[in-house]
């Protein structure tokens, strides 16, 4: 049983791939060989059923499942957080309830989309933590890129400010840099609580966030590894020395933060890191054809000869 | 056993409500109530699981159970459609599947968001129909308000080509008159088969859909009893009384039409008439303050001037 | 020359279109025709270059000739607005100061595209307002549906108490029914000045919004001289009546307000009742076929039956 | 004066800034600098007047005046291209005509926003294309993120066959590499004449795009003379060393590929470079604080470092 988010939870938390067989069923023993597979590249966390675990494609008794699996295959060693966003409230509750019971360290929540004002998203937050209740910690995603809604640092505050149970804000809004550089002198520990900060967006500004005070990266890059290795230089003080290591990955990075067609990417790079068993993305979904592949394999060849490691070695 | 969806289907098909008690759980015996309710109006058809039935609030085992329920009412005395739009294939699926074995007469489908062009719709209709095979009748729904996809005339004509199960066009496209009559000319029955029209967006453009040719109309509209003596007229060639008789509904009818709050305020006038039990909407969903039901109230008395009579009488 | 904006402005301001010959010329001929006709109607303010005036397809010196224009025939008989929206602060200023200089009574903004919050609606607006500086009274254009930018009625209120030179709000968010309420309640004279509230969003819910406080409404609407009529009778409390004449022109009302095509609509019905000389609408722009030329006819009709007297007539 | 657009254009097209005044008046003289420095960078044509020109923010006679100047200042020894893209036909084809009359290769239009499919896309290009007549190349350019109009490769292949007068297609459609392998395909010189296909989108995938076939790219990338000498690489065979010289810039073109403010980061780093006088953006624009000055400088240091000479160095 995993232990509950921490106050000062920071580093990086991975966005689990959902592993598919290639006929679309549930790959549960590659769930756990992925687990072992991002606890090899040093995580610090792992968050669950995330847009890249493509929850939506998931009826409610294998979101359930999946969440379980994963949980249970962490045995305790990594907070594990369950993405939980739903058009219903109800629903959102509930799994939520059942992901923190099966160990779950928390959730994960993004302001459904049709929200058009601070306001608006407010009102919904009220709606969706009064049913949570305090007892579970809260991660707030902010992804307007996806859900088409936008709050101000302002409304991040005031939500900070409400409820207690929120742990940590996922920051994916782009351009954001200025809004993280708010929020993070908003939430400085005096005037206001701290704040865990850890940014999405696929990892695109990730060395730029961490020098504005970002806690972390939560991405479901398929070179986590690297990040890790960047987060312990970052907190090292070796800050050039992190971002030339982010560097030699940024072209892989940038290729795969593609909409769409970046999901088929880095699942076909777990599938050859040896983290999954099948590349397999649920219909509808993309699929990569000769060009992409051969694309694919020249970018990582060029990645192998600029850091001189094998792609699969973490 | 209701029979499968008619190549010739015509005339009012409600969209079903699905009722909820206050604290939100499932209120099945509303569902009876609605259904004879619907029936009583005259209605030729029920599409249950749409929209306006909330379907984005329910979990698998809930849509299942619900529609089970209303086909189970109706006892095969009018064909009932099953919404089964969802993110994934394989869910869409099996939706589809139980509803068919439970006894629907056919399902909706309405493209994905995220797709950008008639190639993308027509690659992601292909998919879906593959799956779903020649034996379940589909009414494409197009309806990019919701959805934001967009496709032309054309591109339905080639659906309607390509797949001999597509059974019916729910058109919502607005503005769409043109679209319409673009698909009406195409669907001759000669050049092409024909191919059953109904029209939703809430009604409002329904007389001079009528006159470019719809077979009826698809919409949650409280008062499906005016829509269903509305047909009769149009069927009888008396479009002007037909005509006379909406215009006395437009109003309420516009004023429903609003979003979001439509919905609460169609639920409430089917509390009113009886139909439900509750005007209860899943959370996150709005609910109707002392303006509104002042507001609502005094349209129901002006309607009540007008046409002479209860609003509560069918 | 008109006066300024008054600080209790009210009734029917008819947002003016911009009349052109059929090669797309402006026919500066009909404008005077068309001031003339909506003076005839009784209308208690114009707005022109807004939406429905095509101000977007004029080159910046036909836009000041055409505004110049109308003021010139209005002879300062009411008030007249100029629309100056623009993706640049310095144009929208030297618009709005010759505007002014011609005799504008005041300026109509709209903040926008691409504001995502109310914070960058305020600092959009505390932008351009400095630029405008005090002396010009301006209308807050709130029209999301075009514009993509939503704004809470807490921002607008924050924009009233900061900026003396706001002197009227067009509501047009859809649905809105409970932002005017909550700017009417809030915006009484006591607590907060006043603040002239005229609805737009083609007038489809004009009689609730008069209900709810609205001070008038500005829409292009072909027929202002309804709309004036109705505002009478709301003025000497009979709203019942005033919302049975409204309702006769509902059918026609909603037909004009599809996006796109209810622009050729309504200058077509100008044209027919005499008000401009072509109906042309500069391309890209929409042109009536003949099923839409038999529906208009039709609809036509149907009021000339219903109200009993011809459609040119005033 | 220039020639027109050659059928087998290729290379490096700027997109160039228009350089203003710290007061936000038009900067002239910079004007001649800036061309002097896209010369010396070695770019092989110029689009004038695109997004980063701030075309919306200019007044018709100041579009007219800036075309003229950069044209002039070109001198004829690269081609320039001149943005025209307008929600008004007539506006767009009288810029375009003035544009070629003083001198430019061709004009780049772009869909206006609103249209919503292949078949509406081809009818308004139609329109346009009628208006400017078959002596004047025109640069196709593909940029949803921004227009919010998508089309098809098959729509782009119809307008190709219609109209002998298209004579470039800027892609930036993303994701879109399947796109330009698609158009690449068609567009064979056999089946079909050839196109010249120059990528957009900041140039974030131009290697990749490169080896599926682009013949150069358009942006307005704050160092074109890199881009330049990558093309050299690619024409060469080189098409490793190309990429590498690419990698060494990803970093900073990932940053200045930020919406909104990376106007504004990349006229400061033109401005640091001697290109412009002043990296003022016109109001409404972003405006570099801080923390975003202190960013910049230190991607810059770590491209120095990198690449082994100053920033201003061409």
């Amino acid at each position: 049983m995993s232990a509950k988010l921490p106050a000062d939870a920071k580093g990086i938390y991975v966005i689990a791939a959902t592993p598919f067989y290639d006929d679309g069923r549930i790959d549960f023993d590659s769930i756990d060989r992925l687990v072992d597979f991002y606890l090899k590249c040093g995580v610090h966390g792992m968050t669950v059923l995330g847009v890249m675990g493509e929850f939506q494609k998931l009826s409610e008794s294998e979101t359930i499942d999946v969440a379980r699996r994963f949980i249970t295959a962490a045995k305790g060693r990594i907070p594990t957080i369950v993405g939980v966003s739903n058009p219903g409230t109800a629903q959102l509750t509930k799994i939520a309830r059942t992901s923190m019971e099966a160990g779950a360290a928390g959730v994960m929540v993004m302001p459904i989309p049709g929200l058009r004002t601070d306001e608006a998203v407010l009102g919904y937050m009220r709606g969706v933590l009064k049913e949570l209740g305090l007892s579970i910690p809260v991660c707030v995603q902010d992804y307007p890129q996806l859900s088409g809604v936008y709050f101000s640092a302002g409304c991040f505050l005031q939500m900070v400010d409400e409820f207690p149970q929120i742990a940590m804000f996922k920051h994916e809004e782009a351009p954001g840099l200025r809004k993280l550089s708010a929020i993070r002198r908003a939430c400085d520990g005096k005037a206001r609580r701290t704040m865990p900060i850890l940014c999405g967006n696929g990892g695109i500004h990730l060395p730029q966030e961490y020098r504005r005070g970002a806690d972390g990266g939560m991405t479901g890059f398929a070179f986590p590894d690297m990040m890790v290795r960047m987060h312990a230089l970052f907190a090292a003080g070796k800050a050039d020395e992190a971002e030339d290591l982010y560097d030699l990955y940024l072209p892989i990075l940038r290729h795969e933060l593609q909409p769409g067609i970046g999901l088929a990417l880095r699942k076909e790079i777990l599938r050859r890191r040896g983290a999954i068993g099948s590349a397999a993305v649920r219909a509808p979904g993309p699929k990569l054809d000769a060009d992409d592949i051969a694309e694919l394999d020249q970018l990582l060849v060029r990645l192998e000869r600029k850091t001189g490691k094998a792609v699969t070695k973490i």
